[in-house]
């Protein structure tokens, strides 16, 4: 199937050259692109969240290192200029979101290359970085697609899933992880309907995941979270899949409110429920998901997340981000280097390569 | 507890009087009442969902006969004119909301009265108009606590509990439903916690379960629909309690969508899941749940619901308005005459007084 469906990040040049982005804060009345030039526009794309997702972010950073060495004049600037601006760039970077561990992974890895090149004239230390910025989206790219891989494999003779939140390619360099499997199931033939809960409080499924879908002509429906029990009942779907946030060496699952109960309610109407994420995404430190800290959100996301104001002044609202599934509810879990089954602390180190 | 809390249908007068009711419609943002001297105003009442709740309608229509009979001169009037415009204020009324049930159950009530008394001369027949009119709010009342007894003695020493939509005073005469069981609980100075499932699309909870609760000062947390089966992991309820819109032979159970998934977590957490609903809910020709249709709604109350656009245009959406709870997931019916518990066919018969 031939669908061009447009790219989160994109690099448009060589060493010199535009990075640009879907603006995912007009998604999904318009889809319209941010064009950045200058690392300031970069840096108001990350910090407004036009950008959002953790591996988009990293890619985002990285062109924008070299938008920001645009300054630099290849024949006019000494080594201590190049130097200069380079550190200047990365640590404006830095602070348009501080909380992103993948901007400052990012940075990191631009940092490692400009040192191993640093004995290079300025315009082929470009070029290097330049490929370092291709590297980081094209390992992306690559985890993506093996995900999709192998997950779609593992669909088998499914023909309706049902997913939460948003795990496209939005997100990602490409395909992203939960949807990855979907999308790799369309390109091999598959044909699949998938079921989006709209994912309360901030409607990631209704504003993003429908979107991508549609991009792709991947039949879907939308339905709030409190009907996919109703929707598993009626044998509207015969899977389950979602990302993860992390996870710990035991195969419990940190991922967005709402996920835990979809996992109850699969394994109630005998459904698999799949997790879909890579490798990195595991957090061997932790032996199991009572040590992942639930991380508490703003009450006026649940409030006010429509505009207006949906509940009386000073109610007490409870709001965690995530929750955590434990690893016995869930089927398999489906990263870039395979498949995790059944779910427990052996399988996830052996097929981590830990053992 | 001494707790002043405005009545949602309320008689300001004797034969002449006032309608005043609370603007549902305005809740939770403002607690504004409509004073309805006219039959004109208690129609457009009903029409405008001003008054909303299927008991609550009822009697609103009831009064509002009288509202409309007050243009009738006592002395001057004979018994033609007073028989005329009787029956112009029904034919009016039941125009304002085509398709609620007890609004005409009620009209039909008034209109038995009125058969009853057209002997008497009209200052003592619209006194017994009015008489009709207290019965069927007392009625009502009566039914509410009732049932709040009934379920509040069953409750024991739970000290949190998870609600689903509204099912409280606003809808009825006073006291409601699933709510009433933990108002009257807080009557027999227990102390409870009250978890409030925003309940989406229309979020009934977020906008007046928890008004409602704010009223009494019963401590309560606000969440979303996909939090309620983390909360329950937690710890946190000890028992869900829900309404009910309709309720088969054998006890299934229909009600706002959602109520079957947290029927399903109540029972993978080993929770008790109680469905509070008078006797006039049980529809005794439907043998099962299949048996009832399953109403669709618009795909806008998802993807616009609060004057935003949520989701891409021209996306498909599924948007069910109840789903059934099979009766082995329900622990008990709190109804007022008592407790069917187990829920079975034979039980349901013998509370019913059908044995």
């Amino acid at each position: 199937m031939n669908i061009n469906v447009p790219k989160s990040v994109e690099w448009n040049g060589d060493g010199f050259g535009c990075l640009k982005l879907i603006d995912q804060t007009l998604l999904p009345g318009d889809l319209s692109f941010v064009e950045c030039s200058d690392v300031e526009s970069v840096y108001e794309a990350i910090q407004k969240l036009k950008v959002r997702g953790a591996p988009a972010i990293g890619i985002a950073a990285a062109y924008g290192v070299l938008v920001g060495l645009q300054t630099v004049d290849d024949e006019a600037a000494d080594q201590d200029q190049w130097k200069r601006r380079f550190d200047q760039v990365c640590d404006y970077l830095a602070a348009s979101r501080p909380t992103a561990v993948n901007l400052f992974w990012a940075i990191d890895r631009m940092k490692s290359r400009f040192t191993a090149v640093q004995h290079l004239a300025i315009p082929q230390a470009r070029q290097a970085l330049l490929e370092e910025a291709h590297l980081i989206r094209a390992e992306d790219q690559a985890m993506c697609h093996a995900i999709g891989k192998h997950g779609a494999e593992l669909l088998g003779s499914v023909s309706a899933v049902l997913t939460h939140c948003n795990t496209g390619g939005l997100a990602t360099a490409e395909y992203g992880t939960a949807l990855s499997v979907l999308f790799t199931a369309q390109d091999m033939g598959k044909e699949l309907h998938v079921y989006v809960d709209e994912t309360r409080p901030l409607l990631q499924g209704a504003r993003l995941t429908t979107w991508e879908l549609m991009q792709r002509a991947i039949p879907h429906t939308l339905i709030c979270d409190s009907m996919a029990a109703h929707v598993m009942r009626a044998g509207k779907v015969q899977a389950v899949i979602t990302g993860a946030d992390r996870i710990t060496a035991n195969g419990d699952t940190a991922n967005k409110i709402g996920t835990y109960s979809l996992a109850v309610l699969a394994r109630a109407h005998q459904i698999p429920f799949y997790v879909a994420a890579p490798s990195s995404t595991f957090d061997l430190s932790l032996t199991d998901g009572n040590q992942i800290p639930i991380e508490e959100r703003s009450a006026e996301e649940i409030t006010e997340a429509f505009g207006k104001r949906t509940a009386p002044l000073g109610v007490q609202v409870y709001n965690p981000a995530f929750d955590v599934t434990p690893a016995d509810l869930i089927t398999a879990i489906i990263t870039e280097k395979g498949i995790i089954q059944p779910v427990d602390q052996t399988n996830v180190r052996q097929q981590l390569g830990h053992d």
